[in-house]
């Protein structure tokens, strides 16, 4: 999938949007959802999206729309910084399957970096379920502490 | 570096804002600059600053400040997409010298993704003035376009 294209109502995130498919939620108001990525390529990792601006990428969002999603990358990456203790963090927004993007709904990653490990490749291992859960319930408890 | 820290306003950056030492612009306005990484990962490689806020990340910086930022880092991705058609484009922001980060102000990276091409070594390999120079030339004429 290129740059050019049309957006998919049908995908992953779009369906979470509507609640027609599940997530470990970390925050939302009318306008942004954060959620864990389900295949982190690091302890914490987690992703933030805009729930009315049905936009595969930057070029086709609308502009408040994606400053209203870093708003809320900045304050949760605030948390996660305060939660997780990390000796850094890379926020990232990928356009196109080249560029990485493997869902065409714009989202912003927040990936936490840990000295000494690597990281995960993107989209290949599913995290435990379990662990996902304790990790929600740390950094929502953080948010709203 | 860790994520705490002073800001140092001996910074390259800082001195690039100040005119003290020189960039290849590609805009700028009261709140924002834009120029070309000297140390490009792809072609059209560009980094975008807040000229006012002093912070050294994501936690250190004005909301409104980070807002601004992010309206030049979509409309200069969509000069670029325009201008040098790849075939992706990854928007990065690293906090942290274990997240990538080089310079200690703020800055957002955009880095085009060309199909096939891999990614050059961060902060590793000087482009060559006469090339960055005509780069420059095209996405400014192409901005103001």
């Amino acid at each position: 999938m290129s740059l050019q294209g049309t957006y998919d109502p049908q995908n992953i995130f779009a369906q979470i949007i509507r609640g027609e498919a599940p997530c470990y939620k970390l925050y939302e108001d009318d306008d942004v959802l954060a959620f864990l990525d389900l295949f982190p390529q690091s302890y914490g990792h987690a992703l933030v999206i805009p729930k009315n601006s049905p936009a595969r990428n930057i070029l086709e969002v609308d502009p408040d729309a994606l400053a209203k999603v870093m708003r809320v990358v900045q304050r949760l990456t605030g948390v996660i910084v305060d939660e997780l203790n990390p000796d850094g963090v890379q926020v990232a927004q990928f356009n196109g399957a080249p560029a990485g993007q493997t869902v065409f709904h714009i989202h912003v990653h927040i990936v936490p970096r840990y000295a000494g490990e690597g990281l995960g490749i993107h989209a290949a291992n599913k995290a435990d379920a379990g662990e996902l859960e304790k990790l929600q319930a740390r950094l929502v408890a953080r948010l709203n502490g």
